[in-house]
């Protein structure tokens, strides 16, 4: 799909390796990223925290978000809003984690990672 | 859950009906909206525009977007930016369709729609 298209697709684009067990698939616009995030089974995000809020659902799996002081072991249909600056830390269960999540301001950061061959994405499928 | 939590559900959060045919249940921030929007089996959203930006993924179902002046026949895992100001309309197919959709600033003006119980949503589940 070219590059003036509005449309694209989670098995397109390239995924990039933002954290050891942690691939994202991102869709860039002026005020806000969209992310598919896959998290391997047991993965684990470190506390760390952006400027960036961050919004998201649980779509496939399991997983135990640390917001600020709150943790919460989460089911898909879950939700978070995570403000900015707030520390948070995320493991995944056994069959690895699948979260939909918007960022405003968007993710710039996430282009020093080099994007990967867009294999098979773990959702949807 | 309590107001002061960082986490929710689309479970528990009450559906607005955006459009005749469209309800959203929102996760509200400083800087965007995160929608799981629900459109009725070969349900319809009318052209529209709006300041916002809008950066979404089909969850589930079918859907056909028109985009400006791009129209596209599109299922789980497909993609869209739309920038603001963009005149957009959706076609559902004879399942519906679930969307999870970004925006950015934050829908301010849903919250003129009357929340509905927290029904069972279509998705997931």
């Amino acid at each position: 799909m070219d590059r003036m298209s509005y449309l694209d697709n989670v098995r397109t684009i390239p995924p990039r390796r933002i954290w050891a067990d942690m691939d994202a698939r991102a869709v860039h616009g002026e005020h806000l990223t969209l992310g598919i995030l896959e998290l391997e089974p047991n993965g684990h995000v470190p506390e760390h925290s952006h400027p960036n809020e961050q919004i998201g659902v649980l779509v496939r799996g399991s997983l135990t978000w640390r917001i600020g002081d709150q943790t919460e072991d989460l089911t898909p249909g879950a939700t978070w809003c995570i403000p900015g600056g707030v520390p948070h830390e995320a493991n995944a269960g056994p069959d690895g984690a699948v979260l939909i999540e918007g960022f405003s301001p968007p993710r710039q950061d996430w282009h020093r990672f080099e994007p990967k061959a867009a294999g098979a994405p773990r959702w949807p499928g």
